[in-house]
Formats: C-alpha cells, structure tokens, sequence
C-alpha cells in the first residue's frame, strides 16, 4: 500500500516535470525565443508541424523551419494551452492539448486560431525531452482548406 | 543484469502488441470495418482527425464522424502504415508513423495523399487501447489549402 501510495507520487511528480516543460515551452513560444523553445527538444525529434512539410527530422531540420517561421510573423505571438492532458510512466510519456494561437503576419493582419496539439516524450539523463510532436489544424473536405474559425 | 534483459524483453513484447494493434487498425480500416477499428478505441478516446472538427471528444461522437467519413467514400478505403515508431513502459504508450492513404469520394474520383499520424495508448484490464489519436495533414500558409502532394 506504501509501495502503491509511493508509486503514485512519482507518477503525479513526472506529470507535474512535464505540465511545467509545457508551461516553459508556451511561455518561450510567446517570447519568440527558439532557443527556450529547442532546449526541450531531442536530437533526434520528429516533427509533425501544422505548416510546409509532412515531417521535420531532427533538431537541425526543425530548427530552419522555425527560424523560418518566425521571420515570417514580426509581430507579438499568441500561444495558450488549453485542456493539457498528459500521463508518464518510467522514462515514457505523451500529452495533448488544445491551443488558441496565432501571430501577426508580414502583411499586418492578426491571425489567431484554434490547433490541435500532441507531443510525446522520453526522460533521458533523468530529464524530459520532447522526442516527436505533432500540430494541425483540421480541414474541409470539400474546400481543402484549413479551418481556423473552429471553437472547442 | 537478469532483471535487466527481462525488463528489455518485456519492453520488445509491448511495442509487439502495438505494433500488432495498429497493423490491425489499418487492416481494418482498408477493409471499412468500423467495428473493428473501434475495437481499439477506449470509451474516453479524444480523438483529434484530420478534417471537420477541432475534436472528437469520446467513442459515440468519434464513431458518427466515422460513420459519416465512410458514407463521403463509397469505394476501396487504401491505408498504408510507413515508418512506425513506438515506444511503450508499464501501462502508457505512444506511436507515430506516415500513412498513405485515400479513397473514392462520392464524384468517383480517387484522392490519395500522404498524412501523418500519432496515437496515445493506455494499457486497461491487460488490453493496450488507443486513447488519443492525431491525424492531420500539413497546410501552405500562403493558401490556407491542405497540402496533399507532399511525399516523405
């Protein structure tokens, strides 16, 4: 019972590490400080992002396209986590969230919307790191275009 | 060092039931089998799909969009698995991969592209469930269109 109560703990405690890295990584995305952002990742991360490409392979890779982004959108940058769900075991773990974000594009006009979310991670070294993460946004079928007017 | 490779040969066994459980999925997804895909499903799935809504939010409400899905696509469903990742401990377990995928829409004609995809499993009762899954394809922020001719 200890042993279960004990267990329990450390579950909750590396659920916590994570909800925090999330925090941290939400916090860098609004200060548009890749750096902050990169410190969370893997090496080896596969990215599924939103935009451009089916997959980013590596930190290199993921890097550019960041670096990319952001000279795309100068202005202030809008990025909330919203109904964070996250479970860890061991050095495994995933979690998901909703998040309204958005930025203001080289042509002046705020665009804010509704993404999907999903990262996985693995603790090495005893710290978490996201080792794949994956953004969308839905589409219509008919249209073939991105929904952004799309409320939970 | 015994417990060591027993742990190991443990870990292997997992990602095999897994691996095992999304061959199945697509399986059943090629052959339109909506029950069996849902056999895999865990009552409180948060489904985010590629097209439609920002969520599914449990299996009745995901099971309607999937009705809906197979009734836009009359013909042969194709649905490849590429580049299968997992990783599994204890009770809590995620994968991504690439998937090829189509179908006939209801004009006849045939649209096939590459999408991404992540999953999120909880062991329950000794059976490994999908509870979270992510489909999504990237879109080109000039357009806002999904982009469907982009290859790995």
């Amino acid at each position: 019972m200890k042993a279960e109560m004990a267990l329990q703990m450390t579950r909750t405690d590396e659920e916590a590490q994570i909800r925090g890295l999330i925090d941290d990584w939400a916090k860098a995305a609004r200060a548009k400080d890749v750096d902050a952002i990169f410190s969370h990742y893997a090496p080896d991360i596969l990215a599924f992002d939103a935009i451009a490409q089916l997959q980013f392979n590596g930190r290199d890779a993921y890097r550019k396209h960041w670096d990319a982004c952001m000279a795309m959108c100068p202005g202030p940058m809008i990025f909330e986590v919203h109904d964070l769900s996250i479970a860890a075991r061991d050095d495994v773990a995933f979690c998901h969230y909703l998040s309204r974000c958005g930025g203001t594009g080289a042509d002046g006009e705020e665009k804010v919307g509704w993404m999907r979310a999903t990262a996985a991670l693995r603790r090495r070294s005893g710290k978490w790191m996201i080792v794949h993460e994956h953004f969308s946004a839905p589409f219509d079928p008919e249209s073939g275009k991105a929904l952004f007017d799309l409320e939970p």
